[in-house]
């Protein structure tokens, strides 16, 4: 394998002026740069990174932490991410920091510290105090997706309005008996079911209407158990439900389904998110674009490295909404 | 913030001395490193990782490659993976190499040439020629989950011995009309698919009959979509299916609910994977662990960190059999 004098010895420079070439230098000319990027190709030598990011400061590294992997919407934040972060010739370290782990402490109290990345994406990630005084302590640029905090900049959807506007969709069709279904299995709330809740409370309280609140863990499994159980009781049964995101959303469908109630002439439900299964399930949903908040956020991470500290920014995405089969007037009002 | 000439200063030692200690160099004394190490932790002293890294050649990092992030199967692996790795220390670089895109060429071509991991762990990649030799090229020991190659460690099920037991389940309960649904839409097959494939064909040949394949995406919504199609007309529809994984399965089973086909009563199913959503759809499936998958690769591939290349080891993993609702025997022998 060819090392860095085998460079310099076939641009014809010293191994100093070489390395100086490969690293980004300013006190090489480009015309030198070129000479010693060509010989570099023609041998095939890749900079031992180590190496560069002593000489540069920088590790071409962006940490990833977020408090869970095999969800849809993180998956493809963290989809989004990676095609960003690869577009711009940067490595994604990933940190997995489920809460109440022995890991997640870990990563905030060790692996943070040693600062391997330039910047850092935190996805969903609802800090704690310590853990938020850990993130900002590291020196190096932070964009949050989802979460919020007045010293990092965040790319997400209005979670509070969303939901409202899921609300105000079935309070249109003239639905009064409407439930949120999700959230309240934690305490405290996780931050977006709470803003979620919020903004259905809001619509609710306008409309003149009781809030009505299921709680759910916030899975597909989860939704579909807690479903089976409430809507099998047809002196409690909502008209309609508002759904903390579409996995608990499809969730109630497919226990309406194993009930005999039919959808959307017995019961309307609305999600947010716009799943990937969203349409098979004909579920009316707020629809968000985890993966473009990916690469917003990684777009916004990119800008900032290297630069001195910038204000934090916000970056708002619309959700808009999607009206499948899933909701309709309820049954009283039709007749 | 403290820097390695404080720590050589409070613990009375030369910066050498002091960077020996902490880099684990075999060249200081275990009472020296102690005490570098207790001003090391005194000041808050955490060491630079690319200093690091050049000194002892270990980057405390591995790289993980998956040709997706999205699906159940490969975030159950990345837990595992992450989990194992955090317990030993080790940071964990993604590399998303989805099939065919430009993200996945610079990935053998450029990222993994600049060998910023100490090994590797490729999931389910199906790497073609060029990309096996330039993955054998680095020089860093590599463990691949599911793919296959005698070159490269391996911590898989028995993907034809799986899908060979799933068809003797429904044969033993009197199907002789069971078709196959899964792959078959990229070409040319991927390599588990193929593999699947051949077990449910071993099967019905042994059996007497004829087999029947039905392609589909490797998803829930393209079996739902198959399934609808395939499923809907009577003249040919086959009595019990084998799907190719469980998202498949799922598919094919709320698509018989669309159309009012009683699962298992008119259609039996049978899935492999024990998916999360298994339960909640009666599935009867073969159940793999891919986060123990993903645990074992990890151990696999620390163990062997650092040590001279050794041979390529295998290490399969059992499916077992989960009988639910969604199998049963057919209409005819029911009578």
């Amino acid at each position: 394998m060819s090392g860095i004098a085998d460079v310099a010895r076939r641009a014809g420079v010293s191994k100093a002026t070489a390395s100086r070439a490969l690293t980004g230098s300013t006190q090489v000319s480009d015309q030198t740069r070129q000479r010693v990027q060509e010989a570099a190709a023609e041998l095939g030598y890749v900079p031992s990174t180590s190496a560069v990011s002593l000489a540069t400061g920088r590790t071409r590294n962006v940490g990833v932490i977020m408090p869970r992997l095999n969800r849809w919407f993180f998956a493809e934040v963290l989809e989004g991410i990676q095609a960003t972060l690869l577009r711009h010739g940067l490595d994604l370290t990933l940190y997995d920091a489920r809460p109440g782990t022995e890991g997640r402490r870990r990563i905030f109290d060790d692996f943070l510290a040693r600062k391997r990345f330039d910047g850092l994406i935190a996805v969903g990630l609802d800090p704690d105090d310590h853990e938020l005084e850990r993130l900002l302590r590291i020196g190096r640029p932070v964009v949050s997706v989802v979460g919020a905090s007045a010293d990092i900049s965040i790319v997400t959807i209005d979670d509070t309005h969303a939901a409202q506007r899921a609300t105000e969709h079935l309070l249109a069709l003239q639905h009064t008996d409407i439930a949120f279904v999700g959230g309240g299995t934690e305490t405290p709330w996780q931050r977006v079911d709470a803003a979620r809740y919020e903004g259905y409370r809001r619509a609710m309280a306008a409309a003149g209407h009781l809030p009505r609140h299921i709680a759910s863990p916030t899975s597909l499994p989860g939704g579909y158990a807690v479903a089976v159980d409430e809507l099998s009781d047809a002196r409690r049964r909502p008209t309609a439900l508002v759904a903390v995101c579409d996995e608990v959303a499809i969730g109630a469908i497919v226990a309406a389904r194993q009930l005999a109630i039919p959808v959307p002439a017995g019961l309307s439900v609305v999600g947010i998110d716009n799943h990937e299964y969203a349409e098979m399930f004909s579920l009316t949903t707020l629809a968000q674009q985890p993966r473009d908040q990916g690469i917003a956020a990684a777009e916004l991470l990119v800008s900032t490295l290297g630069t001195a500290a910038a204000a934090p920014v916000e970056h708002r995405l619309e959700a808009r909404l999607i009206v499948r089969n899933s909701t309709a007037p309820p049954a009283a009002a039709r007749t």
